[in-house]
């Protein structure tokens, strides 16, 4: 940082720093950090003899940090304190063995330290000439990623026959995958409906299994589909909770028949609630007789598709538009990390390019490279794709697989352990690594709605708050076929099999104390 | 990670692992990230020395890289070597003193780290109860800015006398900002103008002007604006090419006469292209006669704004429904932070809140916390609070606006070697740290349009490009008025006075041999 400033004014603020500031002092980053590398190693060494879900209250930090920013500096030795007497323990830990709550956010060496490189090079990799590297690299590891999950190379950025049509963007969530899609088929539909400007949108429609994320409604609202077009298919346990394609032509079929224009289609892979999986092939079919673009969300379940054993459910992506998977929730990659893959990158960049003069440059003009900007809401974007490949360039697609399978069979373990227990029943077949689970009905059949669903329900709450309430582990619910069901997600990165052992101890213990003995 | 898979398939690939594969080891995360600390360090050091822009062709990465992902681990150091080998030398070095292209990414030690803290911890804060701490750490940071900033405590989420309807949330970019601005301001036009369902949109309009940053008119489009009723105002020289309130005003008053809803103004302090401001509370009452919403995009130059000196370009603020400003251009916190405040956030839920059952919980029934998914696009969400209070804290006011002052003050010195050379001319007046300057066409006026000024263009197209390939300096254009300017944007964290004062002496060097000496 350069001279000072010979204003007075500020003149004045300077007088009691007679050294320059120099904010990204080299000797001053390496302290810095090595003083967050010993942080990090102790907070991994503690982090599960902490309470999973803190006891705090709303506003408990406003009473423990000062309301005004401070005016004068201070050693980094005092952040680092605060952040360990006032922040740590108001911190769902997400990194604890004893997570077992929502999707576990996987995480691992190689990928904290690809983002910490990432950080340090703060390159803004709009165009591909603002970063040759971090471009091209992220679209190396997209190809990567493809072929790990086997995508057809339809998707890919780069095949043995050079460049393609396809390609593949990091985002930051799968809400930005599901709006930049939407918006481009929204426009293609608008286009081939003779729309006059975007005055045909009223007539576009939507469609997703009810099981579908919420943030998939939203985008589409984000997008301006009309609330009324957005259309949401009843599933049931027939499906286990899967997207009936029969169903789904149906109202395709009555919406076009009315002069609607069915347009974009979302079918999941392992939806957030129950794990449930759609027909990807069939939906794909159904959807190409309406040329409403398909997309697949498969955030979470994605990551499992880099195993044989798991590849079959992404049969039929070769005839989708496109699908989204998310590296941050099961793939070891520390957030965010989305990575969205078209089968024609032109219907999304003709919807997302902006060409302002301050970004024109050779590169660009001569149409051999790929800007990402192109490909996502916003102009700036970090350079997510380092510690993705630093993920597969580091473990390599056998260790990726161990870890995928090693959930797995964590999950079987606690599916088993589950099942050995009269009082309980596992609600859905269990897919990937997610359990869903409730204590039984007593007296009654377990599908009755009567009186033995309502003391369940409050049953299987009770049992949720107590264990959360414990600190020794945190897991969340969801209602499946108008059940109250408790979610057991397995895999967070520093987790083995004794953790799940341990949490089904106290499951147990817990019940017994609300309903009793395993008869 | 856990017990072995026993499906014999999946046993195969073990085979050769007797341990468990482990990916988030604290041993492991710790010698990871020392080798990544000890890279950080040299590439500081060195930086300076490699070539701003790199000399690489388009598909260089593929050719150094395997084009399939490896299917066993390997090293870290390998993972590192190639980073060192392949990856650094196609990087643009946005870190480096010889960078002056579009704006400074500007960073420092205690960003870093705590972007690591935050990347380690991986928590993904959705909801308050999924992560207290960074919940309430980034509201807490959001309010310390914006009494940096001395934004109106309407904006702020906690004031002394408790939690108003203002409030603020970090995004990933000034896009997203707009975005869901934009969105809430859409639905509240369409209900107040009676629309059924979405069929009005067609009748609203936005407004900004003609130097507002591209990604503001994508935005309008990504929800749903018609391209038709997206009004671009255009600026001239006699406002420095800020907004013109009067125009504005009658462009405004023509659609409302002609039965169309005006629903969003965009003003920007710190345009991208020449740092031109639009005056914000002329635009603001203009804008109140039509009852929209008024956003003011501040991502470089509201940095600038913590500096009472500067801050009168936000005069008028208390009167606008939003603003939005990016740590990451210029307030030292690596990439991400978007800072979007509003004046009430129940504007923004509205349009964005979901609640689905897997995130019902007691804290969001309450009401009394804040659930940051509903001010964004996506669900996800990184811990970002972190960085920027760690900026704060470690710095405080003082540093801060050192830092601010520096960079001016190290403009201001290249502004007046630029006027002590005859051959120049600064093109707009220096509002921040960006000087827009270019060689004169000669024989005639600056501003005539005639054949000086094609010699110009190709004159300071030429300077661009020479001094863009010898990679001792990187610099960006635009075009202003319709004539083609040379940026030189001050602030990279790493740079002093001397790299302006070499950059400038290359910049002389190189026109003479284009153009001859100063006379």
């Amino acid at each position: 940082m350069g001279s000072l400033d010979t204003n007075p004014a500020a003149y004045a603020s300077f007088a009691a720093d007679v050294d320059a500031f120099r904010p990204l002092d080299a000797d001053d980053v390496r302290s810095y950090l090595h003083k967050a590398v010993d942080f990090v190693y102790d907070y991994y060494k503690s982090v599960e003899s902490l309470p999973v879900l803190p006891g705090v209250e709303p506003g408990y930090l406003m009473r423990l940090l000062q309301s005004a920013p401070p005016s004068s500096s201070a050693p980094f030795d005092i952040t680092m304190k605060e952040l360990r007497e006032a922040v740590v323990p108001g911190m769902t830990h997400w990194a604890s063995p004893n997570f077992f709550a929502f999707f576990p956010s996987t995480n691992s060496a190689a990928a904290i330290a690809g983002e910490l490189i990432a950080s340090a090079m703060n390159t803004v990799g709009f165009t591909w000439q603002a970063a040759p590297a971090a471009t091209e690299l992220e679209v190396l590891a997209l190809d990567w990623l493809a072929q790990l999950l086997r995508l057809p190379t339809s998707f890919m950025n780069r095949t043995a026959s050079g460049r393609g049509t396809g390609g593949g963007v990091i985002l930051g969530t799968t809400s930005e995958a599901m709006l930049v899609t939407l918006v481009a088929a929204r426009d293609a539909a608008l286009r081939r409906s003779g729309s006059n400007g975007v005055a045909g949108i009223t007539r576009l429609t939507v469609y997703a299994a009810d099981q579908t994320h919420s943030t998939f409604f939203k985008a589409c609202r984000l997008a301006g589909f009309d609330p009324a077009n957005i259309r949401s298919i009843p599933t049931g346990a027939d499906t286990d909770y899967g997207l009936d394609p029969a169903k789904l032509l149906e109202v395709m079929q009555a919406d076009a028949d009315a002069g609607l224009v069915p347009t974009y289609v979302c079918a999941t892979v392992g939806t957030t609630s129950s794990n449930a999986v759609d027909p990807i092939g069939a939906v794909a079919d159904v959807a190409a007789r309406f040329t409403a673009w398909v997309h697949v969300d498969a955030a979470y379940a994605g990551s499992a598709c880099i195993c044989p054993e798991f590849r079959h459910h992404l049969d039929g992506v070769e005839r989708v538009d496109s699908i989204s998977m998310s590296p941050h929730k099961w793939l070891l990659t520390c957030l965010d990390c989305t990575c969205l893959y078209v089968r024609d990158t032109h219907r999304l960049t003709g919807s997302l390019e902006t060409n302002p003069e301050y970004l024109k440059n050779h590169a660009s003009e001569s149409g051999e490279v790929t800007d990402l900007k192109d490909m996502q809401v916003g102009v700036g974007r970090r350079f997510r794709g380092l510690k993705l490949w630093m993920v597969m360039r580091t473990y390599g697609a056998g260790k990726l697989q161990e870890h995928i399978r090693s959930d797995v069979a964590m999950a079987r373990t606690f599916e088993d352990l589950v099942r050995g227990d009269d009082r309980f029943e596992v609600v859905v077949p269990r897919n990937f690594a997610l359990v869903c689970f409730r204590i039984r009905p007593r007296g009654g059949g377990g599908d009755a709605m009567g009186g033995g669903e309502a003391a369940a329900e409050k049953a299987n709450r009770e049992l949720m708050e107590r264990l959360n309430k414990t600190g020794k582990a945190y897991l969340a619910h969801t209602v499946i076929g108008g059940r109250f069901v408790l979610r057991f997600a397995v895999g967070s990165s520093l987790q083995e099999e004794h953790h799940v052992r341990s949490a089904w101890e106290l499951i147990k213990k817990t019940t017994t104390d609300i309903v009793g003995e395993d008869k």
